[in-house]
């Protein structure tokens, strides 16, 4: 082999490599249009609050939790936790319920390369009371599967750490979305039958 | 042009597709394993704090916001922020600056498919005062290049929103990072120089 074929093998590698990164921003754009297309006008603040406790899977309560609302696509805007006894936050729940939920657009990806403190990076703080679910109620059962569909691994998690299934009864919402300061909404809105 | 050649068309774009969603996904577990190795042992419960604050740039603190401790590769583990006084949450601190800041590693990618609730997906609250950094202080120089070679676009925030400097004055830290309960660290051993 000459150094011919050689330049043309580092040319050809270097096309390759060329493609490879055009292919994968490519791809890395289009997922974060396809997501801003799905992303409710910020005029609607009820459907932007759903949308975000639905598409998100995680937030901070206390401490960093996943959370599911429902089934994908089947959501009800209510957060609910798989939580251990040997974590403090359910714990110090029993003690003082008062609890809250702050969830960000940014790991949806739809907000791009916009900064996640940027206003028109949706944000949404949740608060209200942490309560376990009644391990034979009907809403327990709905918590499992909400959760279980989006966190599969949770249905491997050690049974000798007594995970119980939790729900934050709303009180407020507070939802930044946009330029203008918070959206004004009510949890009676936000918890009302989508149309 | 008849069947044979459709039927050739469609083959090639399947085998296209299938390349670019391959390469795709060895990219993303190539980045995942790239950081996997940079994250420190989790024996070393200072470097994971300090690693974990350096290669973030966002968390929640009342609400979500973002964050810089330095220059990249620079970081003095100290968190600065960058807020407007129309957001409640430094107008908040002014009147009792009890603040904690909580840091996933999730959104750095090192976690890969593990659930952001998963003790080996490591989490850090650090607790204590949010304080105003005096702007005519070398602090302030320190924090406005700190934020700014992290997030760009702070450059170009309206002046007429009043932003300032804010840092978090470190009490206390509650790191999660593999199994077995949370790991002792002093702030005292998360502030000293890194050898």
């Amino acid at each position: 082999m000459g150094r011919g074929s050689k330049a043309i093998d580092s040319n050809r590698l270097q096309l390759f490599i060329f493609f490879i990164v055009f292919t994968a921003e490519a791809l890395v754009t289009a997922k974060a249009r396809l997501l801003y297309q799905t992303k409710p006008n910020p005029a609607d603040a009820v459907a932007t609050a759903r949308w975000l406790v639905s598409h998100n899977s995680w937030g901070v309560l206390r401490n960093v939790v996943s959370f599911s609302d429902g089934l994908p696509g089947g959501g009800r805007g209510i957060p609910y936790f798989y939580l251990t006894a040997l974590d403090p936050t359910p714990r110090n729940a029993l003690k003082d319920a008062r609890s809250s939920l702050t969830i960000s657009e940014f790991p949806i990806g739809s907000c791009g390369r916009t900064d996640p403190e940027n206003p028109t990076c949706a944000k949404l703080t949740l608060t209200g009371k942490l309560k376990l679910v009644d391990i034979k109620s009907k809403e327990a059962e709905f918590a499992k599967n909400a959760l279980f569909s989006k966190h599969a691994e949770m249905k491997g998690w050690p049974n000798d750490h007594n995970f119980q299934f939790f729900k934050l009864d709303i009180e407020n919402l507070f939802l930044i979305d946009w330029f203008g300061g918070p959206k004004p909404l009510t949890v009676a809105q936000y918890l009302k039958p989508r149309m």
